[in-house]
C-alpha cells in the first residue's frame, strides 16, 4: 500500500490544442503543488499532437511527445486518456479505444458526450473505468460536481442556464450598443470570442450540447439530443431588444430543462428575462446556470464558460479526483490536513489599500493644506478630494479624500496626527478600498 | 462486499434546532431519492435535542429521539455523527467524544472550526477519519469543495468574500434607502435576518470565522483566528455610503484572505469596492465568495450564505460524500450512470412560456382588434402592447405584445394565421419570456 502510493498516476494526453496545451502546461507548472495538495503524484506520460510544434513549444521532452494517438490510448504506463480532440468522429474512435484498453477517461468533448452519451457511458460501465467530463460544461463552473455531488440531497426541478460565451458576448455587445447580429458577431470574432466559423455557438447548437448533458445527469433521464428544440440568435434584431428594454427585459440565449408533469422540457433559445433576475447581469462571454431544487430553492453558479485556463483547470480537477479513486485515497483526511506552507501571517499594519478619508474639518482657512501635509510626510498621496458647502447646522466642511495605495501603518499614524488638529474636530473616518484587480 | 453494501450507513444528528430540523427532514423525505442517485443508503439511527418537543414536530420515531448526546455520539450504529448544536463548549466536547469513538464527524459549526480547527484536524487524523465541513462556510455555496476539489491545479493567490448575510443585507438597505445603521438592524432583525443579539455578525465576528477557515484550507497553512484583523460596521455612517456612491463604490463587509512577500494577510472589515466589481451586486442577504488563481485567474461563487435550506443541503452532501468513501463506493461509475427516472421528453410545442410578438402590421384600421381577435381564439391573452408611430420610411406599425402563459403549439398556430392577414407584412418575430420564478 505504501509503496503502492509512491507510484505516480500515468496520464496520457489526446490533442494540444488551446485546451490540450493548457492541461499540460499546468500539469507541469503546478506539478508538486498538486502532489502536496492531492496526496498524490500525477505524471505525463504521453502526449499526442499530429502537429510536431506543439512538442517544441510547450517543450514536450522526447519520449512523451509522440505524433500518434494509438502511442497514447495503447501505453500501459498510461492510467488516464485526456481526449481534447474534439468533435465526434477520431475523437469517438480513440476514446472507445482507450476504454477497451481499460484506461480511465477524461474528456472536455461536449458534442461527444451530448451525442454519443449512451455508448460512452455504456463502455465506461462495462469496462468499470472512472470517467470525468467536467470541463464539458462551463469550463470554469463545477457545475457537474454541483449537480453530482452538492446537489444530491435534493431533487432538481430546472435548470436555466446561460451556457454559450460567444452568443451571450454578441447579445452583450447588442443590448450595450445598439449594434446589429452582423456587427456584434464581426467584432465578436476579432477579439477572439467567436470562431471564423461561428455556426456552431449562432445556431445554439453547442448550448444544446451541454443542456443535454445537464438535464441527463440532473434528471437521472439519458436525454437524447434529437428531441432538444433549438434556435439560435442569428436573427434576433436589435430593435427587439430596444422594445424589450421600454418593458424591462433584457434578451439572452437560454438552455431550459424542466420538470412538467411527468416528462422532461429540453430546449433552447432566445429569451426575454426580467432585469433584475440575476441571469440578467450575466455578460460578455460570462456563463451562469440557475438550478431549482426541490429542498434548496433557487442557486446560482456563475463564471467563465470556456477557455483555455477555465477549461484546463477543469481537466486537472478530474485527473486528480481519478486518480485518487484509482488510488483508493481519497480521504479528507490526509493531504487535507497537511499544512504545508506554513505561511506567516501578517501583521494587519503593513497591509496596503487605497483609503477614503471623511474629516470634520471646521471650515478654516489652510486646513486642506495641513491635513494634506501630514498626509504627505506619511508617505500616503492622495488620488481624488471632494470638498462640499460648509453644512448649516455646523461649522464643519465634510472633506472626503481619496488615496492611491499607502500602508495601514502609515495611515494610523498619520489620522492620528490630522485628529489632533486644533481645526479637526472628532475622529476621521477611514474606510479602505478594495480593488477587484489590485495590481491590475 | 455485495453484502456490506447492502448496509445503510447510519447518522446520528446532534441537536435538532433550525438546521438539524433540516438535515433530519431532507433525509426523511428525500431518503431514497439519495439512495438512487447515490448507490448507498443513509439512515437516521438517532437524533438528540434537549428539547423534546422537537421529536412531535418533526415526528421522529421513538428509539430514534433521544434527549440524551451520548445516546448518539455512542451508539455502535452510528457510523457519522452530524453536529449541529453550534458554539463551541457542549458542541466541542462531544465532537471530540464522536471522534473518540471512530465516528466520522460532519459540522457546520464555524465557531468550533475557526477557534478548535487544529485540536479537531489532530484528533481526525489520529482517529483516521473521515471530516465534512461544507455547510461551515457560505451553505448554499459549496466553496469548500470547489477550493479544495475543483480548485486543486491552482495555487490560490486571494480570496476576498461577503460571507455575512445579515451585515451584507444591513448595508444594502442602507445604500438602497439611505437608512442609518440602526434603522436598517431593526428591519434586519423584524425581517429575520439578524438575531436578537446581533453582535456576532455585525461585529464582523462570523465573516472572521469564515474567512480563517477558507485561509486555512486555500493556503494550506493553519491560520490562527486571533491574528486575523476584525472591524464590524456598527459605525459605518450612512453619509459614507452617499459620498461614496459619487465616487463610484459600493460599501460592503468584506473578509480578505491574500499572499503577500511570503505570508499572508487574513482580515474583516468595511471596504468600498467599484460599482463596477462583480461583488457589488451581490445584495441582500446572499454571498459571494472570489477566488484569485495562479492559473485560473479570477473566479466567483455565488449564493445563500446560510438558512436552513442551503446549510442543511450542504450537511447532506458531506454525509452522502463520506458514506460513499466509507462504502469505498465512490465512483463514478455506479449510480451516475443509472438513469433511473427514465422521463419522457416532451415536445417542443407542448411547452408554455409567455411570449413577445412584434408584428409587422401596415396602419390600417382594424388591425390590432383582428390580431387580438386571433390571438383570443388561440386561448393567448394578452398582457401588454406597445403600439409605436407609424415609421417614416414605410407604412408599418411597430406593434408589440407581451402575452401571459401560453402553449407553443396555439401559438405557432395563432402566428401563423395572423402572417396571413392582408394588413401583416411579413413574418412575426417571436421570443418567448422566461420568469425567473415560474410558478411564483
Amino acid at each position: 500500500m505504501a509503496e503502492e502510493k509512491m507510484k505516480a498516476i500515468g496520464v496520457g494526453i489526446l490533442g494540444l490544442g488551446t485546451v490540450g496545451s493548457g492541461v499540460y502546461e499546468l500539469l507541469t507548472r503546478n506539478g508538486k503543488l498538486i502532489s502536496l495538495k492531492s496526496g498524490v503524484e500525477i505524471r505525463v506520460v504521453k502526449a499526442a499532437d499530429r502537429d510536431v510544434s506543439r512538442k517544441e513549444a510547450l517543450g514536450i521532452p522526447d519520449g512523451i511527445y509522440t505524433d500518434s494517438a494509438e502511442d497514447v490510448t495503447d501505453d500501459p504506463d498510461v492510467d488516464i486518456v485526456i481526449e481534447l480532440i474534439g468533435g465526434t468522429g477520431v475523437a469517438r474512435e480513440l476514446s472507445l479505444r482507450a476504454l477497451s484498453h481499460g484506461k480511465h477517461l477524461v474528456t472536455a468533448n461536449k458534442a461527444l458526450l451530448a451525442e454519443y452519451g449512451s455508448i460512452l457511458y455504456d463502455e465506461v460501465l462495462k469496462n468499470g473505468i472512472e470517467f470525468g467530463y467536467e470541463a464539458s460544461v462551463g469550463g470554469g463552473i463545477p457545475i457537474i460536481k454541483t449537480i453530482r455531488e452538492s446537489l444530491v440531497g435534493n431533487r432538481i426541478d430546472r435548470i436555466v442556464g446561460i451556457l454559450n460565451g460567444t452568443t451571450n458576448f454578441i447579445l452583450t455587445k447588442m443590448t450595450r450598443e445598439g449594434l446589429d447580429f452582423k456587427e456584434a458577431l464581426s467584432i465578436a470574432q476579432e477579439l477572439g470570442f467567436a470562431e471564423s466559423d461561428p455556426t456552431l455557438d449562432i445556431s445554439g447548437g453547442d448550448a444544446r450540447h451541454k443542456i443535454t448533458i445537464l438535464a441527463s445527469l440532473a434528471f437521472k433521464t439519458l436525454i437524447d439530443i434529437s428531441s432538444v428544440y433549438v434556435e439560435g440568435i442569428e436573427s434576433i434584431h436589435e430593435r427587439d431588444m430596444e422594445y424589450a428594454d421600454e418593458l424591462g427585459f433584457v434578451l439572452k440565449l437560454l438552455a431550459i430543462a424542466e420538470r412538467n408533469d411527468g416528462g422532461v422540457f429540453v430546449r433552447v433559445h432566445p429569451a426575454f428575462i426580467q432585469k433584475d433576475n440575476p441571469l440578467a447581469a450575466v455578460c460578455w462571454e460570462d456563463n451562469a446556470v440557475m438550478v431549482y431544487s426541490d429542498y434548496l430553492g433557487k442557486s446560482m453558479y456563475y463564471g467563465k464558460g470556456a477557455g483555455k485556463k477555465p477549461t484546463a483547470s477543469a481537466v486537472v480537477a478530474d485527473i486528480v479526483q481519478i486518480a485518487l479513486r484509482i488510488k483508493d485515497t481519497h480521504k479528507y483526511n490526509r493531504s487535507d490536513y497537511s499544512f504545508f506552507e506554513g505561511l506567516t501571517v501578517l501583521p494587519f499594519d503593513r497591509s496596503t489599500a487605497r483609503y477614503y478619508f471623511r474629516f470634520n474639518a471646521l471650515d478654516r482657512p489652510g486646513i486642506l493644506s495641513r491635513i494634506a501635509g501630514i498626509l504627505g510626510e506619511h508617505r500616503i498621496s492622495i488620488a481624488s478630494v471632494i470638498q462640499k458647502e460648509t453644512e448649516e447646522e455646523h461649522e464643519h466642511v465634510p472633506l472626503i479624500m481619496i488615496t492611491h495605495d499607502a500602508v495601514e501603518k502609515d495611515v494610523q499614524a498619520a489620522i492620528e496626527k490630522i485628529n489632533g488638529l486644533s481645526d479637526v474636530d472628532g475622529m476621521t473616518t477611514i474606510i479602505r478600498v478594495i480593488e477587484e484587480d489590485p495590481n491590475g
